[in-house]
């Protein structure tokens, strides 16, 4: 059993996190809300998500799972006006999850879960914690496009560095204290492939101060939140090593 | 002899809906107005147009033809402003139309109409009257976009649906006397092409009510106002009868 | 030594016109301010183009000349809001340009302007003189656009005309002394190939006023202001000369 009601701008940021990464997905649904955990097909980058009742208008479910095409969902945001509501519910009788916007009725055949297992989340205990605003991150990515084929992100007590070097050319962003909290007694740093991080930090809405833990040839972690608060996401990607 | 002016986004309007069908069209001018019938190259659509002389801000015209290329027409719509008003003149000695918009003179060669028969208006006798705003319309053509390859329209004493129903998925429009005015004691219902429907639809300019006259497996026909009531259309399409 | 700041939007406005005709370009630089001489690899049309000093927010710079690939320039203003700041410094180790906007950094790489010489501009004394606001000459070009292969700038002493005859169809824009400022004792015409016209005129940023210099067959000449003064261009174009 699975019902549920929330806004279509909260759905709408949710898939947009996630379908950064993959277009088929599982949520586990529990009484207290929905969780996923997911890996790209690539394996570089990986995503795990809580979503807490409270996010929702109203909630009511039992343990389950549901398998859902991200491609079909973004069908039913278009849809929906930004602070329309949309109705989810689970038809017992055929399994297929029904969604509700205004007059309109769709039926959505759910993806079979069976065979689609949690990725295992690793336990990293990172050195550096920056916090910033996510429009600094933005605009630090609209820098480095098209200048080269990997991002170097860089911490040091005073200093967070988004930068990028082409064979000619380089781009860096580099903010200071005031524009960033940053937490670290050494330097560190490591690289990135672009298109994930691009992915990543444009999906993310405008307003939220993201958390990023970073080492030395460490994968990276984004941490933050989104619903005010009521959903919470942790994004891993992988670095790209430089062999010599 | 044929010279009449009107409001840019008048002529806009009822080239949107034309252009729906064909590109190259006869209008018959009289001094009250021109009228038009048009059916489109797959005989699966028909409209009939009348623009009376209210229509425009002045008119004035002996029994004619013009034979006109929609796709130059939109060329001097992209010349005028919203509410820049078109002059319309045939020049007696070359045969062609000219446009005058502000400063701008657009001589334009007209189509030779003969053999352009009018297309014969089947007269039907539909059993259902649904009267409806296009945004619903519009709404629901949104939502079976990308489900199916046909679109079921369904009437009953009590509700006007719009639905699509694909191999997994389904989505319906479903409208109660509250948001659409009914009129039919029995229930009919048929299917029709998407790609008509949803041009069609698209078209009508938002704020008309459209008359939907609907049967059981027949065509359907939608009756609508434009330009404040001094432009009338009649739209058919044909049904899709499913062959089992 | 080269080091100057200047409104993101003035360099836009700058670059806009330069990149109508080429993407490399030498600017050459003295403490007064920047100059330009280019030609398109067709020699068709060529730009002169004087910035001075009073363009810049800052400006100090020696005897110099700077080469520029204005791509990578369009990529430093997409980093820029319309009214940011922009620094710009040669680094003197490396050669490189330093652009700077808020806290992002980028370093470019400089064309080599060896062998790049500046093109020979024709003194030319052509006979009509008109003054017209860009806007006119932009729904001009508009309304000629699709029409043919050529338009004609005519000018006589009360009109001024850009039109253009197709095979079947005709537009003209025609404007009188009450839109346009015109100075000749003749009647003057001569043909221009319309994607050069289309590119140049849609390059000058609105509520410039376009002094066009005319005559039979022969160039047309351009001037222009931007930056309130601070800047200005001479635009000369090569005519269509029709073969019988």
């Amino acid at each position: 059993m699975f019902s549920a009601e929330l806004r279509s701008d909260t759905l709408k940021g949710l898939v947009n996190i996630i379908s950064t990464l993959i277009d088929e997905v599982k949520f586990t649904i529990t009484p207290e809300g929905m969780t996923l955990k997911a890996v790209d097909a690539a394996h570089v980058a990986m995503i795990e998500m809580v979503v807490t009742k409270a996010a929702f208008e109203s909630f009511s479910a039992e343990d389950t799972e549901i398998g859902l095409d991200l491609e079909k969902v973004k069908g039913v945001l278009k849809l929906a006006g930004a602070g329309e509501t949309i109705k989810m519910e689970q038809d017992d009788s055929t399994g297929k999850l029904v969604f509700k916007v205004g007059n309109i009725t769709r039926r959505m055949s759910l993806i079979d879960t069976t065979g689609m297992n949690d990725p295992k989340v690793p336990q990293l205990s990172l050195t550096a914690k920056i916090a910033v605003p996510v429009e600094e991150l933005q605009k630090g990515i609209r820098a480095v496009e098209s200048i080269s084929d990997h991002i170097t992100l860089k911490a040091g007590p005073d200093f967070f560095e988004l930068s990028c070097e082409g064979d000619t050319d380089s781009v860096s962003l580099k903010l200071d204290p005031s524009s960033a909290k940053i937490d670290t007694e050494s330097e560190v740093c490591s690289m990135f492939p672009p298109d994930y991080l691009a992915n990543i930090i444009k999906a993310i809405p405008s307003g939220t101060t993201v958390n990023i833990e970073l080492d030395n040839d460490y994968p990276v972690k984004f941490v933050f939140a989104l619903s005010d608060g009521a959903a919470g996401v942790n994004y891993l990607l992988a670095p790209r090593i430089e062999s010599e």
